[in-house]
């Protein structure tokens, strides 16, 4: 695709380094918000006043990855839907049709290397029977995706903060936003921090403009993930520290013949953990959506002491494929390795960090 | 999927013995229909009578398999339906909106074991623009797989001579279609032809009425393959002959021991080649669709004698998943090295042998 973002999928398959074996803490994260995800279609969801003919209800998964995670969402989200239907069925209606139920079209989203055959392959007796027809939809979420005006519930979790490429500039040697020694913008003010910020400002602008075009008026767009209270920087969250660790790997890597250390300085992570008023000023400054739900969740996770192997599992499971497109793929063993060393000598201090936040986000197209 | 019929994909990835390294003999057959896809697009396609709201345009590839048929065949369509489209555009059409163009949505169809992964990878610019949204449908298309009243134009090119599974009593020791020494119905007469004919007939119906919802009313189904003239047995046929030689190698491991006698004996190929009558009858009896074009193809390549290696890797990755699912994977190899030497030893007599048939067939939905 000409104007495709970059991409770096999840690992694939399901081997011992796979997302699918290592993705238990977004799991954690959308277990969190299930009820809520049910509570918000309960009473928001309105199928009498918008354009919804009530044969086909059309859910987007968008960032899907695979694995059971998208499953679990997509299914908590049509049995909600099921239920509500029937319950609300008006009397008319159950006499018309005593037997009609809603059928279900499922679109799973994400970049075109992601591993659709293992999502194909794994799909649930729910989302593969005649009554709900699942389709994979291979195209970078920051553009329209889906037909204008079809999606009735669109979705995504823990996908918002991956930017659709790290900021031209803080590569750049010639730049003032060169962020030379760093792999993100954990420690950063000035220049780099803020060619991070306008990236962001843009994806997610970008994000809310293509879905505002695909859902009908009054579908709903449900959001959760991660983001920073407006006081704390990343750099004082554990996931900073975490991030600076690799960073430290990388460089000691160079040093070490490894690797170069120019390759080290150009590499900067596509992640953006934006504070909760800049998420909620991009959305708003969109004016398709009224923000129906925006608050905390606590993830279950939040207040363990995570151990270090579960740390290195979890990270290396979703920075593997950006780290191999831009070093190739040798150096991963080492860096892991070199990873899990320096973690035992230096454990992350959890009691000192600050909290980074998980939020849970309901918009609700309007219906002009 | 609970009714998930059998599925035997082709050889994935790009290797040697893949099947988008091996499917030269399909690409001749689809670039032979190609002009004959155009022409009755322009000829036959109505956007003025037909419920056709003018703004998406969709098409659907069933059994689209992977590489670079699937997107030839797709290209093809959608630039004539484009062409066709701007020509036919009403004076009025033209001065309310100059710059509108369609907007295409394509559904590439197949088993959920199928390659998605290469497809989506490898789709080219044409297909995946902002004004061309491509889909994956991981389904089996004896079944429906889309939205009722939705697609356009769909399409399938050698895919139905496939059955959705071996007729059972073949395989049935305790039937009288048992179907001891053949691995297909090539030399059959009684039961075991009149199985595969019975199983032929149920998985068209299935596939003409799923694709009878599908399509709305005006739409068209455009359909090519193989059959055998209403005189014609496929024993008589190059390729008859060389399934019994594949046969024949298999009951060779097995007096070998590579592979038991009785695991020879149950395994059938689950292939069927119509004879044209029967084509024509079971698409009548469902009533749907008129038959605009029903014609023989000549295959560009069906009077020249094909080199045994073509031969050998041709039905090396057509038969490689069903083979490995009855077999395991083990004996693959040696089997077409077999193969390769009997052909050696025996080369098939392309003069004796009668041709097989290539069919172009066009169906519209009736409007009722």
């Amino acid at each position: 695709m000409a104007t495709l973002p970059l991409s770096y999928p999840m690992s694939g398959g399901d081997g011992p380094h796979s997302y699918v074996r290592n993705s238990s803490y977004q799991k954690a994260a959308i277990d969190s918000v299930k009820e809520k995800t049910k509570e918000a279609i309960s009473k928001i969801l309105d199928f009498h006043n918008q354009p919804f003919k009530g044969e086909v209800f059309r859910v987007a998964d968008f960032g899907c990855s695979f694995g059971q995670n998208t499953f679990d969402v997509v299914g908590n989200i049509i049995q909600t839907v099921e239920l509500k239907h029937k319950q609300e069925k008006t009397e008319e209606e159950k006499i018309k049709n005593p037997k009609k139920e809603l059928e279900f079209h499922v679109f799973f989203n994400d970049q075109p290397n992601n591993d659709f055959n293992t999502l194909f392959k794994t799909l649930p007796l729910l989302l593969s029977t005649r009554r709900c027809f699942a389709y994979g939809v291979p195209s970078s979420f920051y553009g329209r995706v889906l037909p204008r005006n079809s999606i009735h519930i669109g979705h995504t979790s823990y996908t918002l903060h991956w930017l659709s490429k790290a900021p031209e500039d803080v590569g750049d040697r010639n730049s003032p936003a060169w962020n030379k020694d760093s792999i993100q913008c954990t420690s950063l003010v000035g220049e780099a921090s803020n060619a991070y910020r306008v990236q962001f400002k843009r994806d997610m602008a970008d994000f809310i403009e293509a879905r505002a075009e695909e859902l009908v008026p009054g579908g709903l767009m449900i959001i959760s993930g991660q983001c920073l209270p407006d006081d704390v920087s990343m750099v004082s969250t554990w996931k900073g520290v975490v991030i600076d660790m690799i960073g430290d790997c990388l460089f000691d890597m160079a040093k070490s013949g490894v690797t170069r250390e120019e390759m080290v300085e150009s590499f900067n992570l596509p992640i953006y953990f934006p504070n909760t008023s800049e998420l909620e000023e991009v959305i708003e400054q969109n004016g398709c959506f009224r923000i129906e739900i925006m608050e905390e969740v606590k993830h279950p996770m939040e207040d363990e002491t995570l151990s270090n192997d579960f740390i290195v599992s979890k990270f290396r499971a979703i920075f593997h494929g950006v780290i191999e497109e831009h070093f190739g793929g040798g150096l991963i063993d080492e860096l892991f390795g070199r990873f899990a060393k320096k973690l035992t000598s230096y454990p992350v201090d959890f009691k000192k960090c600050r909290k980074d936040m998980q939020y849970f986000i309901v918009l609700k197209r309007y219906v002009f």
